[in-house]
C-alpha cells in the first residue's frame, strides 16, 4: 500500500485553486454542443394576442398570494434573527457587490436592502465602477470571503460586459454564495441525496410556494420553460429531486404547448410576456409564473409588470397560478434572506438541536 | 472601497477544504424532498414477457456498432500517446483504487487495465481491504491528488457500505476525476456555456454513439429512462447542452411508456433487462441502451448479457439501436482512456494548436 499523505497538502490546495478558477471558457465543442442563445420565435409569444376570458373554462382557478407567504417567511426569519442576537449576540450579514450604474441594479440592490434591513440582516455594500478590473473585482469577493462576519454574499447580475461573470462566481465561497449559483451548488443540487449549501432563490421560492399550498408533486408531469441557470434550470433539478416526471421546455422545442398541455405542473421562466396562452394548459394544471416582464401599455405611455403567462386566460382553466407581480417574485427576495440566515447559522454552529430550525 | 485582499489567502482555502469535504448527508428536509429510492415495478417490466417479432413493423432498423467506434477511439487515443511519448517523453496515467474483494469490481478493474495497457496509458492499481477506514482511503486519494505523475484518478464503486461514497467522490480531485462523477463535474455540466473538466464515460459514449451516426439531437424529443448520478443523469444534461427537448422518466413516473412513444430519442439507462418494449417506441425513434443485466437463461442454467431494451421488439419500430453486449459498454471503456488522454494533455498543457485535438 501506498505511504499516507497529510490530509489537505499544498498540491491538493493547488488543485482546487485551480478548479474554481478555471475560466470554463463557453464552449462550441462538439462533445458539449452548440453554444446557442435561446430565441423564442415572437409569433408564437406576442402578448397582445391575449384574451380576456377570465374562468371560460370553469375552473375557480385559486390565486396563490406570493406577498403573504413572503410575509410568513419573513417573520420567521425576524424570529430567529431576534433569538440569535439574543442568544450569542450577532446577527446575519450579507455583503452585496455592486459594479457599474444600472439603474435595475440599483433598485433590485435597495430593494434587498430594505428586505435586509427589516428583519435584522446587516448589509454591507460595496460599489465599483463600470471600468473596475476584473482583479478589482476578484479582490472584493475574497475579502468578503475571508470575512468571518460576513455570512452571505451577492454579486449583483448582470455584471458590464468585460468582466467574465462565470469567473466571478466561481470566486465566490460556495458557503458564501447565497445566490447558489457556484457549479458545485448545483451540482449537488442535481444529484439525488446531495445537499447543496443553498438552493438557488427563485427556485427555492417556486418549491416552497407548492409545498405551502399542498401541491403532490411526486409522479406528477411538471415542465418548466425556460432553462435560466438562475431559476429554469434549478427548479428542473429540484423539481426532480421531489420525484416529479420533469421535461424542460426551451427556445429549440417543437411545439411546446403540445408538452405543456401534458404538464400537471407548469413553471414558465422565459422573459416574454404572456407567451404561455391558456390553450397551452392542462385542464387543472398548477401553473407558477417567474417571469417579470415590463411592458409599455399600448392605450397609454405607462408600463406595467406582467408575467410570462397570458394571466387572464389561464384563469378558469389553471387550478392555481401565481400572479405577476405578487407572486413568486415576494417570495423570492424572502428566500434571499432565507438563505443568508441558513449561512449564518451554519457559521456559528446553529442547528435545529439548538433551537433553529433547518432548511 | 474595501482595501484589496491577496488573491487565495487562508480563509479562502478553509473555506473550499470544507466545500469539498462537507458531509453532504443524505437529505430528507422537505425542500430538497424525500430521499426515496427509484424502485420499479416489476409487473411492467419482467423482460421473460418480451417477444420476438423482429422487423415487424417495416423499419430497417440500423444497428450502432459500439465495438467499432470504441476501436476507433482507442486508435486515436494511442496515436496522441504515441505522440506524445516521442514529443515530450511522457504518457497519462491512469490511478484506480479498489477497496473489497468484490468479484465484478475486479473484473471490471482488470477489464480497465488492460484498455490502458493497450493504448499506451501506465496504470497504478492501489488495493485496500475491505475492512479500511475511511482515513485510509481519504489518505490514498489524497495522495495522488497531489503526485503530478498522476492525470487521472478513479475510485471503483462501489464501496463496502461502512464508507460513504459522497465524502470519497468529494475528495478526488475534480481535475483527476475521470470519471466525472465530482458535483463540481456536474454543475459544469448543468450550467450551458460551461465546461466541466471530464463528461462521465458513458454519457460521453452514448453522445458520442448519437454524433458519429449523424443523428440530429438539437429541437427533438429525448426521453432518459433512469435517473443514476452515473449516466440518466449527466446524458440528460448532456443532451440538453445539445438543445433536446428532455425528459426524465424514472420509478415514480406515471405510464412511462406514454411519454417515451412521444419521443425522437430514447436513452434507457434503468438496469431492468428489457423493460423498455417495442410498443414504448415511436416508429423511427433512436435507441441507446445502457443497461448491462445478467440474467439467467429459462432453458438452461447459463447466464447472459443483456440491456433494458428489448432488442428483438424495437428491431423494426426504432429507425436505430445500440445491442447489448457490444453498444455502449465498449465506447464507456474507450472514454475513460480519452478523459484520461484529456487530463495528462491538461497536465502537460498540450493542446490543439500544439497538434493535439480537444475534447
Amino acid at each position: 500500500m501506498r505511504a499516507c499523505a497529510t490530509a489537505f497538502p499544498a498540491g491538493w490546495r493547488r488543485t482546487l485553486r485551480k478548479a474554481f478558477h478555471s475560466l470554463s471558457p463557453p464552449s462550441s465543442c462538439a462533445l458539449l454542443g452548440p453554444n446557442l442563445k435561446d430565441v423564442w420565435n415572437p409569433r408564437d409569444t406576442h402578448f397582445s394576442e391575449c384574451h380576456h376570458r377570465k374562468g371560460s373554462n370553469g375552473y375557480n382557478t385559486e390565486i396563490f398570494d406570493g406577498k403573504s407567504i413572503a410575509k410568513d417567511i419573513k417573520l420567521s426569519v425576524a424570529a430567529e434573527i431576534s433569538k440569535m442576537k439574543s442568544d450569542i449576540g450577532k446577527v446575519p450579514t450579507l455583503a452585496v457587490v455592486l459594479v457599474g450604474d444600472r439603474r435595475d441594479s440599483h433598485t433590485f440592490i435597495q430593494i434587498k436592502k430594505k428586505a435586509c434591513d427589516k428583519v435584522g440582516i446587516a448589509t454591507l455594500i460595496e460599489r465599483l465602477p463600470e471600468s473596475c478590473r476584473e482583479n478589482e473585482l476578484f479582490d472584493v469577493v475574497a475579502s468578503f470571503n475571508n470575512d468571518p462576519a460576513v455570512h452571505g454574499i451577492i454579486v449583483q447580475l448582470p455584471l458590464p460586459q468585460h468582466l467574465d461573470e462565470e469567473k466571478i462566481i466561481n470566486v465566490v465561497s460556495p458557503e458564501k454564495d447565497v445566490d447558489g449559483f457556484h457549479p458545485l451548488n448545483m451540482g449537488n443540487l442535481a444529484i439525488k441525496g446531495r445537499k447543496p449549501f443553498f438552493v438557488p432563490c427563485a427556485t427555492k421560492g417556486c418549491i416552497e410556494l407548492l409545498l405551502r399550498h399542498g401541491v403532490e408533486i411526486i409522479g406528477k408531469r411538471a415542465v418548466v420553460i425556460g432553462r435560466s441557470k438562475i431559476s429554469g434550470l434549478p427548479t428542473s433539478l429540484l423539481l426532480q429531486r421531489h420525484h416529479a416526471t420533469v421535461s424542460m421546455v426551451h427556445a429549440f422545442t417543437r411545439n411546446p404547448e403540445q408538452i405543456t398541455s401534458e404538464a400537471d405542473i407548469v413553471i414558465a421562466d422565459v422573459g416574454i410576456p404572456k407567451m404561455v396562452r391558456g390553450s397551452w394548459l392542462k385542464q387543472g394544471a398548477v401553473v407558477i409564473d417567474m417571469g417579470v416582464n415590463r411592458v409599455k401599455d399600448s392605450n397609454s405611455r405607462d408600463f406595467y409588470i406582467t408575467g410570462d403567462v397570458c394571466f387572464d386566460e389561464a384563469v378558469g382553466v389553471a387550478s392555481a397560478i401565481t400572479p405577476v407581480p405578487g407572486g413568486v417574485g415576494p417570495v423570492t427576495i424572502a428566500m434571499l434572506l432565507s438563505n443568508t440566515l441558513d449561512a449564518a447559522k451554519r457559521a456559528f454552529g446553529l442547528t435545529d438541536t439548538t433551537g433553529y430550525s433547518s432548511m
